[in-house]
């Protein structure tokens, strides 16, 4: 990497040297454990044991001082007590010292007067711009100076980073790497309090290191979401972020929170907005690991369409069943790649896909080549799973099939990059790290233990290829958010000045002056104006509504009455509601009420914005209705949109058949729903005083929808 | 085991003879390889090569004809190509042979020849009473004899026992056993195309035999559903049975059905039905083992509160969500509780649950002794899950840790068994089977390596539990079950002269004679007679509905009129449906309309009866309603029903939120719900030609119910 080019964090997470603060000669102190594992792991910097009583310490100079220490020093690791941890800063800061690794806990995380000292240490650190990774972590592993700052040893080496707001978890990473043989480590982070440098800026340094294929994080809680979700944008095209995200329950939080003291957000809108940042956001922990692996070595996966090899029957099944429950197509192969199957395997019992090449046989290894050439220069064909008994061919069967899985192995990685798709192996073998199987790692071909995993991980590229081309959508999309209409404006003003959020009239009106169709109304202020309004909707069941500062929730005050048709009908309907809002608060300011058409029968569906309190507006878009809306089915996204964005948002639906059409009624307007969640997340950033917006339901028709109701929030209104 | 009490397949699946048929002194030959096998594992019994041309084999002496062979035989291994099989069992039967796998595929899975050949082997098996496994099977192994006769090498031995009809499945879950250490094999059967025996009848066999402690299975598809269903029921109180069911989706199921001509049912139906059976259905492949193994080892568990122990974050957070999302609960534990872990650990950041006896010290095995012990004792605790790196402390910290953690872990399984509380450790060194975790092995006390998966063994024995009990109150259900109402009978002999199904005034009066309240109606058939109808139900709005043999679908009949008052409105009402209906269809024969009041409005159910191929009549109850319909929200259960079975069908809902009252509503009256359902059961049981039951929507109300609509239909009926 050219020195220009160099990320301010790098020298601290790839130090050239380094003083271990407080080291000691007592086997049994972190001041000895620190220098004894950095040595033990080969560091190839310089060690600087600094402790004023000692001449030296496990055959290195010590030093009185950081100050006495010689050259440049890019990190300090603190193993002294909390308390003396701004004084070290102080003196670290004076020295130049790049950066500091705090060990201690009994910081933030421990109270009221942890969380005082933190803040004195960040003071000085931030005067000295000394950065500082913790406190309360276990610290860090480096592999390009060999920087074993952990602890634990016999980490493999390998071009994968983990970020973690738990060291345990860590552990756990480290060891199935190490037992399993996967894809080793290039950088380890437990980021303790984060009371400095935050998970962006690690993840801000890790993106820029060629040396790092793919960052795995395990989060439960950011300090600053949004500058997270602008690095990880900038990020994610070049470089996939796993992520396992905790605190997806109340429980989760709770014991997230005792843990590390994160705050954790709301899972569904954490997910979604890092998902749309182009993060993957893995369900089961154990998925993490699998899952980078596999995405730091497939190319771009177009599309959703995979063929299974296998020479068996059983695991076929198995991933038929797994693919489709996430989301995958079993690909519809050609005619011409069948019957190449055919002539290789004349007796299959399965060669549409899933392919079975054991057709009754002893398998035989040998099959595989022509049969992979196949299927992936198939124009079908998005990916290749083969699952079974690959990569153990010769402890199956024979030593002799080694003579072709070898081959064929190497062959399955120049075929995935050549063709440009993605290909994995699932082998019962794989826990025996075989020889076959080592020959596919070195071919760049991931191979997992299980058929579910092993179709997790082409789901998340499937996945993640989609959220990259949105993204690229997403940010045309920015450079041509509109200014804010006049009218607008003045709208919100007024009701600013009045000390009010906005009445569903002007919410109708504000939403008009941003294009967006809004059915007629007429506002009515007594029983004759209401019944001469019935004119105005000649043949139409009506609907009328309260209109008053004082009451938000219209139904529960009785400020609704629909299906009323008539002149008669609209005055005998005005008297209720006036009664009834009275009977319900007796001073409640009323502007009148509002007529208009009743809506005719659709799909009820919520749109809206909402005031996240970690990434600020989100838009929801969703299912609406009185008991649909109980199942909670909605996604979000933060704005500004494209419509890409947004048809992606029904996509998610978990119930997104009900889309469909019901009982033979026709499909909704997607675009026409699409157009409204883009417009209204333009409203969002046009009006950033606007806290929240609730359109819900909005009805949507097979062509276009109807807005039933609207209401929009002030911020610093009550 | 008792003489009298042997199972007549016990000799089979575990021979004290095996004659090899079509040994062969060539290594390439299944006649050797299995011979070479059974060798290789020490089999216990005697081996019996029979080749005419051959004087010994392998250094046994070889026998012209099995006829010539001396001695009882229990098994024949037949080597032989298929087309021989008929005479080889023929040769078998005269012989007395007990049993005989029939390894050479080319039967019923191959096609009409081959379905032949399976037959004309059949029927002389049958003539013989020679018991078949297989055809197109890998074979068998089982440990009590050390036999042998499946070739794959080392099986570890144990007391499970494991069927599957997928071979490659068997080779999966061995290498799982073998590399991962986990608890050994008792019995493997690949079942092949289930020619004779099925899979109840082993299961049958294998629940009989005590040295099994669990049954796992991997089933594509039953040949007798009801009948393993009735086999199950007796077996699963003793004896866990687990199972993965293969073939969920469409592409799952006809992967099944090329793979071994499985034809898989509905896989919602199948899974329902297993469970109420107390069979363990897992929904991942990879949770087989490691919920069988902790299955065979737990005691019952009373409920669903789980007490989470750890030293240090992380994994206790990903073990809350996991815990929720698995439908178990965090125990509250005692105040008493939390003040002895307290004591133990001062500085502990979390004491309630998850407890984390970490406690920002390094941490400690010596705590864990007097804190399992006080968890497991507190009476709000079900179960304990122990999460991290228990069975790593003396690879993680030091040797001398084990002084601590190895008679921890011996006490743990002590502690289980005294509490009658299941107990599992996530260990994040369970694939280094360091010594601790072997010594909680001998302890009975399963750990595994991923959090999630250990959630899942928790809550398949949470489930299990609560099935079992459930199960023993249905066989007390099943005792009283009522007989056919006379007034019923006629209702149906009546439609069946008319050769019709039943009409909705007649299925009305059928549930009312089984004692479902259903809403009073009266049925005009005329206008004047509407028109009369209307003062027999004053102050209530109506409905009326077309009445009529040929219209069952009356909505899309235009038969349906809806919110009628006053005689005007129904005779307006009769005319408009009786126009529409012959619109319709001109020849369809009217009986008139139904006139009955409008339900109040409540929660939309399904209830009903349906015919399910495999299993017979099936009751479905779940939630109705135009969309929430769609979301296909139902549980299926085999009559007849408890009080329990019913009211576990709303609690499995998805969405049973839904019944807990929307938007401020009464919940619904669950057991007003469950009566309906045990008595549509009852109904479904009393008349068997009866072979559709469809009362949608039943809308459940705070108190009691309304019946909306009522249709049956009669077997043979067009």
């Amino acid at each position: 990497m050219p020195a220009a080019a160099r990320h301010p964090l790098e020298p601290v997470l790839n130090p050239r040297s380094i003083a271990v603060i407080g080291a000691s000669r007592d086997p049994s102190k972190r001041g000895y454990r620190a220098i004894l594992s950095l040595q033990a792991d080969g560091y190839l910097g310089t060690i600087l044991p600094i402790n004023p009583r000692e001449r030296d310490i496990l055959g290195l100079p010590a030093y009185a001082s950081v100050a006495d220490a010689p050259g440049e020093i890019d990190l300090a690791i603190v193993c002294t007590a909390a308390a003396t941890t701004p004084d070290v800063i102080e003196a670290c800061g004076v020295r130049g010292v790049r950066g500091a690794i705090l060990l201690a806990a009994g910081f933030s995380e421990a109270g009221e007067e942890g969380r005082r000292l933190e803040e004195r240490t960040l003071e000085v650190a931030r005067r000295h711009g000394v950065r500082l990774i913790g406190p309360n972590t276990n610290g860090m592993f480096s592999a390009r100076m060999r920087c074993n700052a952990w602890g634990l040893p016999d980490i493999p080496v390998g071009p994968l980073a983990l970020m973690s707001n738990s060291a345990n978890v860590v552990t756990s990473l480290v060891l199935q790497a190490r037992v399993l043989g996967h894809m080793g480590l290039h950088t380890l982070l437990s980021v303790g309090n984060q009371a400095d440098i935050l998970f962006h800026e690690y993840l801000d340094c890790l993106g820029s290191d060629a040396d790092v294929h793919a960052v795995m994080m395990y989060l439960e809680g950011f300090k600053d979401a949004r500058a997270f979700a602008q690095v990880a944008r900038r990020t994610t095209p070049d470089k996939p972020v796993v992520m396992y995200v905790a605190g997806r329950t109340g429980e989760g939080k709770r014991a997230a929170k005792s843990h590390s003291g994160s705050l954790a957000g709301a899972y569904p809108v954490n997910r979604d907005l890092l998902r749309q940042s182009g993060v993957t956001v893995v369900e089961r922990l154990y998925h993490l690991y699998p899952v980078s692996e596999a995405l730091s070595l497939f190319p771009p996966m177009r599309g959703r369409r995979v063929a299974v090899l296998s020479e068996g029957g059983g695991p076929i099944t198995v991933a038929a069943d797994a693919l489709v429950e996430a989301g995958l197509e079993l690909a519809p192969l050609t005619e011409a790649t069948q019957a190449l199957i055919h002539s290789v395997v004349p007796n299959a019992t399965a060669i549409s896909n899933p392919v079975d090449a054991g057709g009754g046989t002893d398998p035989r290894a040998d099959y595989y080549r022509p049969i992979t050439q196949a299927i992936l220069a198939d124009p079908n064909v998005d990916a290749l799973l083969i699952v079974g008994i690959w990569g153990g061919y010769a402890e199956r069967f024979s030593a002799a099939a080694s003579a072709d899985e070898e081959p064929v192995s190497r062959l399955l990685g120049d075929l995935m990059r050549e063709h440009g798709k993605p290909v994995i192996v699932q082998s019962h073998f794989a826990d025996l790290r075989t020889k076959a199987l080592g020959v596919l790692r070195e071919a760049g071909v991931p191979y997992q233990r299980h058929v579910e995993v092993a179709v997790q991980c082409l789901a998340a590229a499937a996945d993640r290829s989609a959220a990259l081309r949105r993204l690229a959508g997403s940010v045309a999309a920015a450079a041509t958010a509109p200014a804010a209409p006049a009218e607008a404006d003045a709208l919100i003003a007024r009701a600013r000045a009045e000390g009010r959020h906005l009445l569903e009239p002007e919410a109708r009106e504000l939403l008009r002056a941003h294009a967006i169709p809004v059915p007629s109304h007429r506002m009515v202020a007594s029983a004759a104006e209401a019944a001469a309004a019935a004119a105005e909707f000649p043949d139409r069941l009506l609907a009328m509504k309260v209109v008053s500062r004082d009451i938000v929730h219209k139904s529960e005050a009785g400020g609704v009455q629909l299906r009323l048709r008539g002149g008669e009908a609209l005055a005998g309907a005005f008297t209720t509601i006036r009664e009834r809002a009275q009977a319900w608060r007796a001073d409640a300011r009323l502007s009148g009420c509002l007529v208009t058409p009743m809506a005719e029968p659709g799909v009820e569906l919520i749109v809206g914005v909402i005031r996240d309190g970690q990434h600020g507006p989100v838009v929801v878009a969703g299912l609406g209705g009185v008991f649909v809306e109980q199942l909670g089915d909605v996604a979000f996204r933060a704005p500004p949109l494209s419509r890409e964005d947004a048809l992606s948002m029904l996509d998610q639906l978990r119930f997104r058949s009900l889309l469909e059409g019901a009982r033979g009624a026709a499909p909704v307007d997607r675009e026409a729903i699409a157009d409204l969640i883009v417009r209204v997340a333009q409203v969002a950033l046009a009006h950033p005083d606007i806290v929240e917006i609730d359109l819900n339901p909005v009805i949507a028709h097979g062509s276009g929808y109807t807005l039933v109701d609207a209401r929009m929030l002030l911020e610093g209104v009550d």
